[in-house]
């Protein structure tokens, strides 16, 4: 298998500050499905074409952010071999029991350089994306909204950037992809466990363990103007697009969920290898390098969950 | 790195009857690019979006159909040990050097089961996209007609189908994605070395060693279409489409190039994982796991390259 | 007012053998919306951004095809001049009263020389779009399946063809923008009361009165797509497509109702002005002016419905 | 003929401080065609696909603006019909000889209560599309850049707005189909002459005379990404977009040329017939109205040209 160790991202706990808002928000408006709910209150959400039985967990909290994002391995023993480098780097593991996440099997957690919790698991129940697997139609008919196809990466702000981008290039065999610099230093690094242009993303930061948004993958720049006309009609609160990303020449728009959690619904444009060259944007150039239209930054973007 | 051992469809070789002809049908109606000719009149082309020297060698011959399909491994020692592995599978191999394909590293060839000839090599030359890697725009100006991004997987038409899935599967570490059964026959299989729903595909047959096609990405659905367009505008001989395809959900095209080698230009809307279940078409829905919409195959599309 | 005398096709009036399996055809498939139902059991749609009442009336009979087209004049005047005019070219002509279909006002009935019932009418009652007047939605959420924009014309086979192209240039106003011809013959002609690429188009025929297709628009070619996936979905009889016409440029994809009724969704590439040259296919190109791509008529495609 | 009286924006005179940057812009930038240069040192512009010899007329100048937009009538006596309106509503006119623009017949030239010249021709050189009338095929493979189909309309800043608007609705015949209100105040106010969301549209100013864009029609949401692309690519300065407009539902984007006239280029999303009902926004929803996705005006969007 050419694929294997880390395949992608598996989950994202989100923090909420209002459940039934969450839940209204990601389901009626994102067109995700909710699969189940636990004792904790949290509830567990897929987007259409996963097999997997959740992506996204809501967790009803006081303040709005990222409780943890999660990768599945590929085998169980992927999940020990990294749990051991990630020791090597000089971190803590802790192991999480199988189904303290409903249907997830037992996950490796550590706090990553730049404060993040990331975890790692090797098995989650699969439910089927509800088309059958003989003869299987494109899609289904009974999605609503925006029609989110994956979960499909994080960005992520945090300090200790450096160590970060060590460790997911050197423990967890992940590839750098992109990277605005100023001079000599990373400001923002993309970070590939597949072919995508990015499955996580970290931008250098003071402080640490922020969630600046979490992405899911649309099927074209027409879906992402249906989004964007969703976004409207909800009344949900844009933050920039649509667009075109410089970096991954992704095609974009960002909006809030009603906790103040960022959100990106995104169509892909571009692809990478292990023999890709690295794409480098320069700091003058940054404007660009995030919004490639407008090439300015703007103010409500640079801000980050709690 | 997720990515590993064997990374992509590298190039394939073309036999064709009129060099002028099909250079001026690859690079004017297609959008490749000539990179290279060598001394045995073989002319190197690459998509515009590829890193490497050339992924479509056309070979000036008295018949049409394919040379070789070759594939990139990630590293040289990836060359050796897919060797092996071949050799165990009761396979002769054989190793061309570098340089007989021009910017191209030692290959390992060897033939497959069905009769094809399949290369495997870890080396050739980056010449880039023709866009600078710092602050890149997202595509180029000057591609011409179709703008194939890249050389995409051909569908190969052979005998001793089940032991070329075998080798496919075991020995290079393919992974079955998707494929057309009639009872307990297997009847068509699409494998994948990355999370493209297919990287190179097989149908049982009678004779060995048939192109059925080779198959270029386009970047969406529109692109089909003006595709479809300039296959009327050049008079370029139409074979199928724009239509989807159940199998892959690919949107697609095929046509003929002045030899007779039938090509397709596509767009995807689907990708793999290893823990994707295998999605398997019934030969009584044959029609519709080829052609979704119409669901009927046509003559003209059973046909192959000699 | 630069728009005058007949606006647009205003309603098709077509025969269905069951009439619960065409409303859910119309309905579930194509996204038509009930508005009514008669004494006759006709059951009245309107497609989602139409303001009139209804724009098809699906009338259970025991053979399909088409009762009436009728198009909708601008002021109540337009209506006794063009009834004027249609007598003065030498055709009975009937009034229909007020209320005969619920919601529309008198009709002037004539049958055109190919033995078609064309009708006009000034009045109907208008039921509006769903969006509000003010600070409206681009769109709604809840139409269904293929989501058709508005009913937009028809094409029909008829004897006496030179005398209906007559009729609807001289006595009715339309414009001839596009027609095939076979040397000085006429074999199709393509006709406009607007800015559209054709609001009716005839074919010659030996046969009177014969219904072709009843055609829908669509936004998008991404929108064809989506219809064409439908039809395979809910395994409704494909006859052509997805493809482009030359004539008018359309993006295009044809399909049976259940009683054999030819509907075509497509959405529009192209616009003429009184001011355009009238664009000519000859009848050695009659392939390509069909179906732009595969440049061949089929059979299915050259029956009508009784 | 349904389509009478005027037709549709024949073209727009703009003003330019450097008639070679500006030339470069609209041809090698947008995609017009240099069709001819006068005496004047104007320079003679058409979209690829438009008839008449031009669309578009560049004059060097020292502020930039717009020196007046002309509409094509139908016929010669539609011209004196309007001559005539025109003076009844109580404005003088003045008639410009033919050949003052070369290819263009007589104009008549008034102007506007809000300070801007408009002109009306019956008469131009038809150059054609550089596709032949015997079997066409659906575009012409040789334009450039953004492709731009058509010139299709002009918003324009002035005062007496009211007046203006009754000279167009009452003495042209022009249809009001969208409008901005606050409270009994029409603060903007588009009208179409077709069955166009709008040829020509009116903001409510202080300031007399003054050109907001000269807006060009794409063929899609996808062509605008390509233009947005290009903006960036060829560092055009940027307004605002892509996004949808609310007024229109037209999906669109700004920038400026060298000289400072805002362009547009939009792709179409809406249709409107004489019996459609006045769309309003209400002046607490003007973001909506002008950008769907923001809801918020920006201040650039606000300047005019001299």
């Amino acid at each position: 298998m050419a694929m294997t160790g880390i395949l992608r991202p598996g989950h994202v706990q989100l923090r909420v500050l209002d459940i039934d808002e969450a839940v209204n928000h990601y389901c009626e408006n994102m067109g995700l499905i909710e699969t189940d709910r636990d004792a904790n209150g949290r509830v567990y959400l897929k987007c259409w074409d996963e097999q997997d039985k959740f992506s996204v967990v809501l967790e009803p909290s006081d303040r709005a952010g990222m409780d943890h994002m999660a990768f599945k391995v590929h085998r169980e023993q992927d999940l020990w071999r990294f749990e051991a480098n990630v020791k090597k780097f000089g971190l803590d593991t802790q192991k999480i029991p199988a189904g303290e996440l409903q249907g997830c099997g037992e996950r490796v957690r550590f706090i990553a350089p730049g404060g993040h919790n990331i975890e790692l698991f090797a098995q989650k129940e699969q439910v089927g994306n509800g088309i059958p697997t003989t003869n299987p139609a494109p899609w289904r008919e009974d999605v609503k909204g925006m029609k989110a196809i994956r979960f499909d990466h994080c960005l992520l702000y945090g300090d200790n950037h450096d160590d970060t981008i060590r460790l997911f290039t050197e423990a967890l065999d992940f590839q750098l992809t992109e990277q605005i610099v100023d001079g000599d230093t990373q400001i923002a690094a993309f970070l590939s466990c597949s072919t995508k242009a990015h499955d996580v993303a970290f931008i250098r930061n003071e402080e640490a363990g922020k969630l600046h948004h979490a992405s899911f993958l649309l099927g074209s720049w027409e879906q992402v103007l249906k989004a964007a006309d969703i976004i409207s009609m909800k009344d949900i609160p844009l933050d920039v697009g649509p667009t075109r990303h410089g970096l991954t020449r992704g095609m974009t728009i960002y909006y809030f969920d009603p906790s103040g959690n960022r959100n990106e619904v995104f169509a892909e444009d571009s692809y990478v290898y292990p023999d890709s060259p690295i794409l480098t944007w320069t700091v003058d150039n940054v404007g660009q390098a995030i919004f490639y239209h407008s090439r300015t930054l703007v103010n409500s973007f640079m801000g980050v969950s709690s």
